[in-house]
């Protein structure tokens, strides 16, 4: 039993704890992660200069501050003796706990890798049977967050119950170090994790992989649409839209501590156009996403990072209330939809989006009585007039630049091909 | 092997207890519950003047005499010594006891909610685990029904065996106490409940929640039709139309004391019009699905109230013949389509009802060939002649008035937009 | 890794046991069975009377030999002291082994059921947990097939594991009583039982219960065409044409002693017409289904009792090659399909069936290069000359006349709206 | 999480074994096998003489080095004392060993075969619970290869775990025995072996079996496209674009040492025209699928030896980078479509094919920054100019024709019907 919690109920459970009840990502997680950019080619010195970049760029201050540490950090075995998992010294000759002790000196945090399965994707050792060994030592390293995913897991899955055993495992041996260290479980959704990961994880990967394509199919990612709450297999290579999709329904399984993936952001990573890259921003930041940067930081062109840097978006995503974004409609029109998206923000506010997937440009009223039907809505928010801000004006320097007030009904939102129009609704007292 | 019991057959069948065999629900349970309106805006007030409604307004003498108190009635956690889960002292500081007490002394029954998890869907702490401490509180405060949810789960799901495991462990709990206790799975269809359910609940929710939307879909509700016999997301926001569509094939697998739940009614309760209601209430009853108010009882318009006291249509839930309505045929008509339903009654008679789920007027004729049609009917069902009672016109104050006879076909049936048309038919001597 | 076996490669197998090794039902199993007519009205006096009937109207001499006592023979409860479950004292005073003994006599074989569950599926008890009980109880009176159904089998169910085990328990069980018990499983195709069967039991159910309905759909089936492979409610009221569809598939999974059951024949029971029950008893005796009557013996019409005493469509159920017909192709055309079917006979012999499921007259012609396509076969059997002989005209007062010779194509072979056309072909020398 | 691996990024990998860790197998195996022409009708002479044509005709000395014993070499019944399981005398009178000696004193290697359940498909005695006892006899008779079936599992399916430890404990035993044998999964992609297999196996069957057919349905081969990577009936008869349909989004699980299977090659069986054979030829070696001969040696017709003579195809097949080719594009036309693939091979160097399935002949533009599209390639690789060969004309007596160069386009590439354009690309300096 569901139902979107009202700004009255939601008192109630003001009180009770996050589900994990780790006391880390409140809100989603941001940051940079190694992957997207580097693959498995890493060391010490690519991970303190992107951390250092984060700094340098004002991204940090933006609040980017998990600085992640993806595949192909360890050593080519474990120890014999120890079962203990190291690192690769050529890499990373002063050691994992140096690094993180120098990104903590910076005021960010730090972000490891593995796999719950005998390997990890890239083929290194991973830690599946070896949950407590390796917790311990990304506790004793100083780690704040785990991404731990879904290669080479000896068939321990194709039900719930064992993907929830597997990564249950890795969540009560982080937990028993006493360090809180953010868990994000990155199997691709198998087994529906929204259903059981929210008691055991902090956010869990909705689909398989991103790539930086906005929309169009890819063999190596077969499933679409609702066909993703079940995909046969995950794939990787899917576009923004169709992860979008796929996840569009999955907002009711989030919550504050407990949120959706949809993946690290391909913003400024390649061949998605500045319109395609403030989609995608937006959307992962309505939908609760974590917000990790898929960049090379010591490359990304200027646009691109003036969109990472959208305080106003970013706001929307690590909004206090923690309320995913929910698609209010979606209409055909052209080669692709349109479709609007509402997210409830604290202080009765709300933010909206009106996302335009088809290469034409778009137009749509919307309908404060669409926007807030039935009974989790009052008269008063469908009669109400609201201040917007346009999120993509800027104002000066500022991303959000106020546009007036609205009754009833949005006229004539004007949405460019593969573009978002996206504001924030203040009710006028 | 199924059949559907002819009124022969069923005799050899008089004799045997109904599968639970608690002996309560015998017919499906009626009456209200807290959550569609108040969510967690509980307190004892609320419920005992709700309770003190259902009399005033004569619905307990109709029948709907379960007054439940929906999630959010509990302490913040468990006795650490006893495991026992209290309630919440500031909204019930009489006592669940006291409150079911003075229920009980209106001739009234009590319902309450937990859930087959680590924490209710409100978060707050549930039952997995905890599963004979709880029965036995429920007991002790003279609780007649339990509403036992599906959050947080933690993996136990995803096959029958791993939910008929978790949720017979409830059943087991509340046989164990001795009191009869009405036990109303609520896992949303998941694992195909009514494959597992009838041997160890009295019901079992079908489908993801209910919302006040008669047609239309919901990106939160992200099944359709027969999808929804295996629906990777259950969700919520569930328009009427779309959950009486997955529960179509479903009637086969209730029975005496076993029945299939729609979800609470959302008659009353904000955005359905008057004729979307009566449909929405017919069908609940053909459907067997017990009929719990969602409404607030305290401001429910009369129009409302008139519905859910339709006599004649209650009387077709609670025959005690126990056969669910089964759907004759279903035709696209117009935005929509047409479906005649037949239920069959004890005593010779019958209830048929026409839906119409489109937009526009549509008319159409019942032909008694095509309604008993085959062996689980004689000829003698296919030609004679049956008096009419048009249940959703008034005889004086009474719902049902007589309109003839009919023989072999019902000719010229208007049904308006959204609406439906409901006859019982009792056969000429 | 399967081929269809060629003539040659099936020397190499005929020493080798069939895989339940019980000895029976080498070739699908024929007779009657008291369900679809009596339902629970039965008694010793009923079954004893349709024996008597199988004998006097020849059917037993054409080889329905198994008197199938259904549902509802049983007492009401097992004995508390041995845990035995009797029979029903006031339908049967003489007892099971009475009317076996008598079935015996006339030469003929006795049938019985029960469900892997704790009810039957009219919530008599049943066998789940008492499988050795009553195994020995059947052996005892003698009985020599058993039907056993699916229903209340308390969640053990939903994969082939627990499926397997659970049917399994019942063929040690009769494995163990040392007496020969043809084991019919009915679990409605859930799990895919044609993948774990065929090592465990003579024949299983691929489908919800059969209807006196050739064509159409029906709510309380929900599933159609190869979703039946995986069909989420297997249902009932499921029409000819339904089931055909879903077990087209499946003859790759049956062999020698192990069969696909499409339930029993409605020849008879109601509304098939002539026709129709023509199509209906061809496609099952193709499909190397087991040929059970459910009509009232008492009351059948003539037009049916010659259809299921044609001896040419029987001979094709019954040959000793044992291979299940498959599907050449199938055809759109009007409101249905034209289906061309083949089955390998021993000998040097094929039938092949020309099925109409449109309401319309067809003609095709039979192309021998399409039938024997590929490797399977050779060049002598696709431009040789063949015998003919038409199944459904009879030869004086036996089913079967020859009809000439065709090389390479049969012309112009017209099927009459929802008709069969059924030839058997011998090779010319 | 996934990634194509780039040429910089798989130097971390080379030092790191391959998944199964056995050492065989390294790129797809290459051979002969039994099954599909002889079926249960083999001996030693049919073997033997077999090995001889390999190599006779040259097949060994382009890699074909695999001779297969497929099913009915077995011994009726094992041991009752040890539990081994001999060879059919009558057929094997010199043994399993002494062929295997023959075999080997040719410089090639010996496959066997058996099932994962208590029968192989053709009902012999196979290896379920005496994988130790089997793996021994194999080891011990110097055996290379194991094709495991998947035939009377009893039940051990339905799910990844049931199926992974039913598969890993002949994995076990294999590795137990110390000699490296091949293990050639054959679980026809029931239960997604593409997920688990990887770290057990060298190869595993994606489908149902394989026919001699190019395009089109058969009733017996049910599933198609996508609905391949979840079928509830893997069939058989599947055709060439059915199975490669199945497999096209699987390259992403396959790597160096554990290879996607999708069956033996039916070039020269039966009825693939010389076109399609080529068509059918490229696109399993671009797949990296086993190359197993399935073909009668003795009676092959010197066209489709000629096809599979084609070492620029091998070399693609058998190249040490061991990355599966993708789909770039699939584009509808006539009554098929067209799809064009890429593999990227070793040393800068790619393979591309430009398949079509329709019946007319088609032609069009391979676009390079559509091939080489995203951040898994440079700018380079889109703008460079490339060399070509085309693999199916000849340079003298040799396969690959050199045909010029190309930069940013391949102009109008004709295909003929059901044909395939296959092309090696160097990049020039």
């Amino acid at each position: 039993m569901y139902r979107t919690l009202t700004r009255t109920a939601i008192v109630g459970l003001l009180g009770s704890a996050a589900a994990l009840n780790n006391g880390v990502a409140i809100t989603p997680q941001m940051g940079w992660n190694s992957w997207n950019t580097f693959a498995c080619d890493i060391d010490q010195d690519v991970i303190l200069q992107s951390a250092q970049k984060l700094v340098d760029l004002g991204l940090r201050d933006l609040g980017y501050n998990y600085v992640g540490i993806d595949d192909c950090w360890q050593a080519d075995a474990r120890d014999p003796d120890t079962n203990k998992l190291s690192y690769n010294m050529d890499k990373f000759p002063d050691g994992i706990k140096s690094v993180a002790d120098q990104i903590h000196a910076q005021e960010m945090k730090v972000g490891i890798y593995s796999s719950a399965g005998t390997q990890t994707c890239g083929q290194n050792p991973a830690s599946l049977g070896y949950e407590t060994e390796d917790a311990t030592s990304y506790a004793d390293w100083g780690i704040d967050l785990l991404k731990y995913d879904n290669c080479f897991n000896q068939g321990q899955a194709g039900n719930q119950k064992l993907s929830y055993d597997r990564y249950n495992a890795m969540s009560q041996a982080l937990n028993a170090t006493g360090r809180p260290i953010v868990y994000a479980m990155c199997n691709w959704g198998e087994d529906s994790p929204w259903k059981f990961a929210p008691t055991i994880a902090n956010s869990w990967r909705t689909t398989g992989d991103i790539t930086d394509k906005f929309t169009g199919e890819d063999a190596r990612c077969p499933c679409k649409g609702d066909e993703g709450l079940d995909c046969p297999l995950a794939g990787y290579h899917c576009s923004v839209t169709n992860i979008l999709e796929k996840s569009a329904s999955l907002g009711q399984k989030a919550h504050t501590g407990a949120w959706n993936d949809l993946d690290s952001l391909e913003v400024g990573v390649g061949n998605l156009t500045v319109t395609q890259s403030k989609s995608h921003f937006t959307m992962w930041a309505f939908m609760k996403s974590p917000l990790m940067i898929g960049a090379n930081l010591d490359t990304i062109d200027d646009e691109s990072l003036e969109i990472l840097r959208n305080k106003a978006v970013i706001d929307v995503n690590q909004d206090k209330f923690g309320s995913t974004a929910r698609r209010v409609w979606k209409r055909q029109v052209g080669d692709g939809d349109l479709q609007l998206w509402l997210a409830a923000l604290s202080g009765d506010v709300y933010a909206i989006a009106v996302l335009n997937t088809s290469s034409q440009q778009q137009s749509t009223a919307v309908r404060f009585d669409e926007v807030f039907r039935g009974i989790d809505y009052e008269d008063s928010d469908r009669q109400g007039t609201y201040n917007l801000i346009d999120m993509w004006q800027k104002d000066g320097d500022a991303w959000g630049l106020g546009v007036g007030n609205a009754t009833g009904t949005l006229e004539d939102v004007q949405v460019e091909p593969f573009g978002v129009m996206a504001y924030r609704l203040t009710k006028s007292a």
